[in-house]
């Protein structure tokens, strides 16, 4: 079988399979560990604290594309998307590493701006560019590790969403997509709307600070939205193995989306992905203390309830099933 | 000026440069970092101990071609490439992450052979694959970040030479560059020859245990053998801002290299790399214990100098220097 046949998440339970079949448990390393393969980072006791790493990568041509992309914008989003998964899992950023693939034909000035994307987002996040690697390539690639630490106890895991659970979003959501589309399809809009949606789609904020009042408010399920609404909600009721049932109407699309895509806005925001707000899951009490502690809007969108491991059920104003299509973005199996 | 121009290493200078002259000195991470950039990983201050992290890349083309490589072997080396970053710091390795770029025509019984190389070594070493990422792309990329921890309060690191130490360097130099030459010439050798050679190359082991004992020693400056004896020297030497005067004769060439590859096995020896063995400075007391306490090989090659930061002078038997023309291996300037 091909890998674009298993696709992405396949891949990964299958790997995930080989490495927990083989693993000798009475190693320490793997005493220690208490987040393996299969959440937004890994996680692990070391002495007092709980460590927490993540790696991501940005590739020319599947993430990316130089002609509408910059280099101080690619430089940023690269960080901001292993923030993002250290946001999900409540955690405190500290280090990361850099690992660079590069034609030599390319420009050091292009090098230049990469990194001072990347620094200014690691000064504005507290973090400390450590370390990486640099080799030659036919196609730029960046991968970035982020290392970071977590205060409290436990982390936020896909993995503990429960029956009952109220379902919440931080933000609103589609303007990532509304402002690739834009990119894509070269689209005019006043200047202030295309800052917006292009600073939504290349230089994402990660939720580091509201990630960690989720957690120490008493949230214990959570994801980052990069693949999509839809589709992260199924990473977390496969993980926590519930379903879920979330209302259409509920969804906070983002107003500069509803504005300026009215048509599209809806799936945008639904299956766009990368907007990067953190997806989690509560009881009404905890997410009543939530709204409170957040200064960004928190939407309560639907609720987990026990059935079929993974479903996720949309529903209209009518009360009735939504079907949907594509459930958001999966390496090879959504490629164009 | 382009990447290739200014050579792998003049680029780590750059960036490194970038990220100094922009970092918040009062902030945490930073001060808590205790080895940035340039050295074979990073190292900072957590709880009680210090942790380890380096990262490393195998790209399709650049460093491995499929049509010599089994994917078991791929695994394995993008694995051990990491832990011998770990080994020439003195640590011990912990966690990988492992990000994989991938075409989608790829068969997964491939991906499921690569896991199957990396979980061999990973449990040999008693490190945890604890997460990781994987993507869609047109040629394969395997990236690897390993995380480990110092039991000692300071690490082994290039910048630790001074003058007077003596230069040595554990096991033999060439086999795997030889074992390259082998199978890019398809050259044949007996069966036990042709086994050594190709393991050298795609399935080298790193000095873990090695590096923590020069640690435990006293040796405080080491470099792991990857971009070959007189390139990592120079690594030291630039680092240490000092020079070195090694003997040619002392090179301690492997004797299946000397055998097989009479003409060129002095520069496969001094330039061929990924040998993955330590390279390290001290004072002849340290080196005298280090013998004594290892059971591998170690050759003493030279002493460093006071002179020229990063020159390294390679004296022939009438004591006169041979000039060498290629140091050894550098993305973007050594690219065919």
């Amino acid at each position: 079988m091909r890998v674009s046949e298993l696709g992405e998440f396949g891949l990964i339970e299958l790997l995930a399979n080989i490495v927990n079949k083989t693993k000798n448990p009475q190693n320490t390393s793997w005493q220690q560990l208490t987040i393996g393969i299969g959440d937004d980072a890994a996680a692990w006791q070391c002495d007092s604290s709980i460590q927490l790493a993540t790696t991501d990568s940005l590739i020319q041509d599947t993430h990316f594309n130089l002609n509408i992309t910059g280099w101080e914008e690619l430089g940023w989003k690269a960080i901001a998307v292993n923030l993002s998964d250290i946001a999900a899992m409540g955690g405190t950023p500290r280090y990361a590493l850099v690992s660079l693939a590069l034609p030599g034909e390319l420009e050091t000035d292009c090098v230049s701006s990469l990194y001072q994307g990347m620094v200014q987002i690691a000064n504005q996040f507290g973090i400390a560019i450590a370390g990486g690697n640099i080799a030659s390539a036919s196609k730029v690639t960046i991968t970035i590790t982020v290392l970071g630490s977590l205060e409290d106890k436990s982390a936020l895991t896909r993995s503990a969403a429960i029956p009952g659970n109220q379902i919440a979003v931080t933000g609103y959501l589609g303007l990532s997509a509304a402002g690739l589309q834009m990119l894509k399809q070269k689209l005019n809009f006043d200047a202030e709307t295309s800052r917006l949606l292009r600073q939504a789609h290349l230089q994402p904020i990660p939720r580091i600070k509201e990630g960690q009042i989720l957690l120490h408010q008493g949230v214990r399920a959570a994801i980052d939205i990069s693949d999509g609404l839809i589709a992260d909600l199924t990473h977390i009721c496969k993980a926590s193995r519930v379903s879920a049932r979330i209302k259409e109407s509920l969804v906070p699309v983002h107003p500069v989306a509803q504005a300026n895509f009215k048509t599209d806005c809806q799936q945008l925001a639904l299956t766009g992905g990368e907007d990067y707000e953190l997806l989690f899951t509560a009881s009404s009490r905890v997410i009543a203390q939530v709204k409170q502690a957040l200064t960004c809007p928190v939407t309560v969108i639907g609720e987990i309830i026990e059935g079929l491991p993974g479903h996720v059920n949309l529903i209209d104003t009518a009360g009735k099933s939504i079907p949907w299509q594509q459930a958001g973005w999966e390496h090879f199996k959504s490629e164009a």
